[in-house]
């Protein structure tokens, strides 16, 4: 069984117990945080299990990445900003070393975006297995993250990136998170989240939040080029932007920023997907129901 | 397998999607908040694993409950309230019943305190088990958290409530987290932790953190009628708060708050625990280090 103080000893040091904004660092009951005058906390969870989201060969700095990276893409598809998080594991079987290394991918994949581990926990599995939950911690301007709701009819409805296969290519555990685009889309976005389940399922929970349609031109989506349709409207673990904005976002869009695609349009309606004729499109299975 | 949507679409009506400070509740990529002006943010994770933190038997609302309770334990040992919460739970082999049982029961636990849950995650672990996480944020007057290390020689030495024989006693199920006294001893202890190791190991903590030594007389330690010294000292899960303090906290202490009881004093040193002779105390085994 591992011994979370001889763990924590190993790790701490590693940590940054100061860096803008943080007046209490880890090693406490708490860590405390100075919020940003005129800026709203934005808060969310997501987790990470052996087997399920990564296969027992994969380098534990890349688990660790994975980890970190989805709960940047919560941030990002709000248009936030990322500043601290918090992880917790739970593990039985599995090398002190191995879960170092794992940590490890955490905080360098955080640090990318300027953000810092400030607490966590390490409990033993009574069973042999893995699973890790990350609480990440972001802000916005006061009032302007973007909801999933707010979707208008007339709007566009865009895509960042390209999607398809990203489990089986690995892309899944190397995705860059959309912060910058996502930033960006603050300003002209009308609802937006990020595309975990599958684009085809996310944009029905997208239609659902706004109670509005969403007619799609199945052949506009780009998918990657080992991607293969209709499997990767729904392959999941994509982490784009499915977005609506009204206007043309893509005429000003920044060239170093991942491009946008229009792959439809939002219609009156009360939450289905349809063609661009308006018929229904009716799939087998929609995305990763998990 | 349990599906994610059909567990939320039972959950989240349940779930509060507007109070006070909530701008974007449950359901969206994040939840957003709005921080209290004047207020830094606290922020902690901890964890709850069945066949570890409690048995296969016990009541789902229960465990919920000791879930959240050890959390807010951790924001009452800075000072301060707690506002908000994001749950993540991992399992295989449990009904979803269960489960939503014991959600109800971290809900419940929290709205006690004025603490909603605002975002988590559901995920299937490849083996049999459950593990859950939580992370709680709350807040405290800009730069007036209470921290471990501040002790000094001459403060004394106190302790909440009494200890011992948490589990075996069924108390770690339904202790009370020390929020009200944490509150009014922000302003007057030096340095403050909760007791959820043992209180001969968390006290090490704090002598180590602040670079002191604590002298401590072992019989006035406060112990629940049906609890055994020494076994009592390092039984670990009394969630009490452990705390220095100049003068005398105890004299205008508040009747109708847990009882506050001297066990000691600070001395000068370098982080370890003596008898009110100085002599070191040597213990087998100070606590339950996990």
């Amino acid at each position: 069984m591992i011994n979370e103080l001889d763990f924590l000893r190993q790790l701490l040091p590693e940590l940054h117990s100061s860096s803008a904004g943080l007046r209490i660092g880890p090693g406490d009951d708490c860590a405390a945080v100075v919020p940003t005058p005129g800026q709203e906390t934005l808060a969310a969870a997501d987790q990470l299990i052996a087997g399920i989201h990564f296969t027992y060969d994969t380098p534990p700095q890349l688990a660790g990445a994975k980890l970190m990276n989805r709960n940047l893409s919560d941030i990002a598809a709000m248009g936030g900003r990322p500043r601290w998080a918090l992880l917790t594991i739970a593990a039985n079987g599995w090398s002190s070393d191995w879960l170092l290394e794992f940590c490890r991918g955490v905080i360098a994949a955080g640090r990318r975006y300027d953000t810092e581990l400030i607490g966590g926990d390490l409990a033993a599995l009574p069973e042999t297995g893995m699973a890790a939950s990350l609480s990440i911690i972001g802000e916005a301007p006061s009032g302007q993250a973007v909801r999933r709701y707010g979707a208008r009819p007339g709007d566009g409805l865009y895509v960042t990136g390209r999607i398809g296969n990203s489990f089986s290519s690995g892309r899944h555990l190397t995705f860059t998170p959309r912060l910058r685009e996502g930033s960006r889309l603050r300003y002209c976005a009308s609802a937006m989240l990020d595309i975990s389940d599958g684009l085809l399922l996310d944009a029905r929970r997208l239609a659902a939040a706004s109670g509005v349609n969403l007619a799609i031109d199945l052949n506009s989506i780009p998918l990657h080029d080992d991607a293969v349709a209709p499997a990767a409207w729904s392959d999941g673990e994509d982490y784009e932007l499915l977005f609506t904005a009204p206007g043309n976002p893509a005429s000003h869009w920044p060239a170093d920023l991942a491009p946008i695609t229009k792959i439809g349009c939002v219609t009156t309606g009360c939450g289905i997907l349809t063609d661009l004729n308006g018929n229904p499109l009716i799939m087998e299975k929609s995305g990763y129901e998990h």
